[in-house]
């Protein structure tokens, strides 16, 4: 049974606090939160201790679901221990941070697994699988869309580090995921369409990108803080010999045909719902990466490659030009 | 050029001749209706003659689109010009009289076309081309859904031989086509649950059916006289290797999707829409039947056969028991 | 903490004491089976302790998940020790014993909960709850499709009562569930088409059924043995006002598009898959019956009047006649 | 009756050519091409007559469908003798050309139409009547991918002006119509991935390109030279208030399922079989225009300002800057 202590009682600590309590392999080792009271009231829930940092550093493994700020010190703290780390993303919002604390995690050799769940998600698994298995041939364009059903709060937008480093992050990841070559242009265009105060915030909520690989193959992705619809995730690959898509997913098959025509339900309404699955997943790869010894992807280096993406692609969306993301 | 004459300048009748002032190898010869004035109006917007029956009865060919009580007639005198016919389903609502007719069509060696125009539906005959090359292996069950979009008025109701005789007969034929071998056995269940003015006038407006084949082949039809969300015209034959089905046709592709989900069109409004180009194949097909010499299908013994497994399910639908539809 | 036992370890058995064991307001009692070993193996898995039929009937309540021919006596057992009782289709192959077994329960006065889990399936509930909504009117028509991937073994048809009984009641129940009226006319047809041994054991495994209610509601169900394409599991019911439908569920989203047309998954291979989320909704159901005070539904005379229903329908299919139910 | 001249014997020609043929409210005045045998091979397929270029500009108007170096000229020659015109697209490759032939256009006060039939696309004009009601508020996002079947021959890529003039433009035209507001940022990114040897002519096969429109709407357009399930053609708008999108279009609704799956047609092959009703229509529209007196639409400055769109984003994907096209 490995004990997995988690660092942070928040809406995502929850999740993962919750997998961990279920999973036949690990047991809850405690919850910390620099809210003392967050902590004991989601250990409760679980049956678990509520447990300062540095007990929780005692456990066998650590899940960082913290604010990102505080990601990249305790990474740091975790690999002065030894421990195996799953931190969710961002590192941080610096990509200089992010190097240093790697060096740490190289020094220590620990095993680093960075929180990009969607890699886990059942229809985008399967879509990759049938990429490596190569029904649609090499691929040439990948199309991803990705909106939110609502903004966040205006006090989350603040010290988020911006739609590209926040949301898009997301879909960066994705891009590398299933394009199978480094993206070496970033060309974006963004702007505020939804909420003013988002624009008045220094964000945007609206954008676009285009990436480009080595071999020139192509990836759009389009974000929105917004869709009346749900949450909107597609994905769709398009190659040599054919196309593959993985569309979004709907609470039931119920249908309604009347006058105004033929209805299916909503989208599912969000991350929570949508990424049930993928966090569950994710949550056994990386304990499968500690009990057999194999390696964490998505380790530390995807987590800083999606970050110099979404840096490039926000310097993109402000000069008007063409960007070379930075080396690694 | 062909020269065909159409019988009947009503509403099918009108199909009829625009698709053979259209028809590259065929001219239309004129159109006789026993109100002058109808035939009239319609062969000015063709371009085409009023004609009286008996000079309609001097073209190449005739196609009888009058009032159902009309049809054995023309048949017979068709017939003893030695005319090919294309006629309107169904010959007559009278099985005896229907093979009276017949015999004279038999003794005078014509070629007779009966108006089953759905199996020139570009989806159903495409399904039906795909159960041929095998793709499903043998069929085994066939479920037909076809629902009007809206009851006919009571005084059509009145005349039409009833439910199954003037609606659910088309989907007899469709059976029969799809199912490659006789139905033995009928049952039928049918209600009044649209308009009480139909139960009133002798007839239901809800039914379905079971057929049975010699082999053991079952098929169930759904019939209503309303359907909000248009003409339900649908096909869906279970085989030993897989199902084929041919859905509804809906007028543009156009989804919207906001909060109450994904919407799309209904189905097209009713035949006039659905059909219109089974009405361009069909009327094909019986100038290929006269210009090529092939056998006319479907022809008179499938309106026979269609009638009879129409009778038996009005009487399964009366007296509860299954009832083996009599001999040709 | 609402203590239930489980009594059979087969299959269905596996899957109820799982759901117990993970349930929050219940716990697993233990398990008991003819075959100690069974129930040792299984009980082991989950933690939980092997016991026997005696100890089982000393819980909170009961669940029965044993070969048919046990159910009604275990029914008794418990209900002469005031047992709450869940219990598996069908309460007995016998209308009679089912009356007999029902007077036990009801001079007990405990509460008897049967498992038609299809009713808890959330696309079949949302379906009954946008019925009881009004979306589409009174309804008029329902079409059920209910086709398993492939025949059972001959050993469990032998003794399985036949499809009627064994299978179709499902979708009987469903059809009393939807109609919200009890059909008083049963018809049915049936062959054997997939495979002869299925005929030399005396069943059939192709079977279509026409339901009617007193008020000449329709209802028609095809069930199949075999389906290539999965475990086929639709709904469709028509109003005045439009359809309301349920339809398959696959496994992701996932689609390919290349020269041959557009393909997607399967459907779930079969209901360990398909009803998961059925299973443990039904027993949330049984619990909060027994901790809230609640009717149990669907109760035993829902289980005797699908079992009636399922009977005329074998009556029919061999008789040629529409049949009306025995009285209850 | 509007006598009609076509200029182009060609593939284009001839779809036009054959729509006036059948249009009720025009007469084909005949067919001239630089090669006489092609002008009177489809002249007598429709019962017209071959025209010199000189005879056809004596028609009541002219359609041009002629090779594109002719566009212009030809134009000039009509406005002299104050015909309507109908030009395909696009008026001519360089802008420069263009604005001068508008400039005769005016003086001469013709009406000039030019050919982006997609406007009147049944699923498309649908989907810009559904944008104007305000179905999804104001649009936030387009996305529209347009993936030919297979690439043209190299000698066709050779005078075409490369894919952001020949092809995209249509697309190009589609987000103005669309967006309801001009494009001021293009950015494009381009590679060689179908075909080698449309590199070695210079051109690229596979393209996408973001539009920013002043408010800061962003448009993303995706091409390919080649699909390998058909002529991929599809919009998405997303709004405020939510998404309306047009599909594909497949010849039937036939759909098969087996052990691999459910599998529809592919999309219809080409814009011959895809954009038949899109052509009759623009065809309407162009009649109309000269018949009903209304302003033709789309325009030559519609024309106009594709062709700018275009050159901008050939100009960004050579520069890896955002561009703003030209002014008119």
């Amino acid at each position: 049974m490995l004990e997995i202590a988690v660092l942070g009682a928040g809406r995502i600590g929850r999740i993962h606090a919750g997998n961990i309590a279920a999973h036949p392999d690990a047991r809850l080792a405690g919850i910390a939160d620099t809210v003392p009271n967050a902590a004991a009231r989601l250990a409760e829930t679980l049956g678990a201790r509520a447990l300062t940092i540095d007990d929780a550093l005692s456990a066998d493994a650590v899940l960082i679901a913290s604010p990102t700020p505080t990601h990249a010190d305790y990474i740091e703290r975790a690999a002065a221990r030894r421990l195996p780390v799953f931190c969710e993303k961002p590192i941080d919002l610096s990509a200089d941070r992010v190097r240093a604390c790697l060096a740490s995690v190289r020094q220590a050799g620990i095993k680093l697994m960075v929180g990009f769940n969607r890699r886990f998600d059942p229809h985008f698994a399967a879509l990759k699988a049938r990429l490596g298995a190569g029904e649609i041939g090499a691929i040439e364009m990948l199309t991803i869309i990705s909106r939110d059903p609502s903004p966040p709060p205006i006090a989350y937008v603040e010290t988020s580090g911006g739609l590209f480093r926040d949301m898009m992050i997301h879909d960066l990841d994705m891009a590398r995921f299933l394009l199978d070559e480094e993206p070496v242009e970033v060309t974006a265009a963004a702007s505020c369409l939804v909420d003013p105060a988002i624009g008045a915030a220094g964000d945007v909520d609206t954008a676009v990108v285009t990436l480009r690989t080595a071999s020139g193959r192509l990836c759009q992705i389009s974000n929105s803080r917004r869709a009346s619809y749900g949450y909107d995730q597609r994905i769709e690959a398009h190659g040599a010999k054919g196309l593959l898509r993985a569309g979004n997913v709907l609470p039931t098959t119920v249908e309604l045909a009347d006058a105004a025509g033929f209805r299916t339900d909503p989208v599912l309404p969000f991350f929570l719902e949508r990424y049930a699955a993928s966090y569950r997943t994710e949550l056994g790869a990386f304990i499968a990466t500690i009990t057999g010894g194999t390696s964490a992807r998505p380790d530390g280096e995807d987590g800083l490659r999606a970050l110099l993406l979404a840096d490039a692609a926000l310097e993109s969306s402000r000069t008007g030009r063409t960007v070379r993301p930075s080396e690694v």
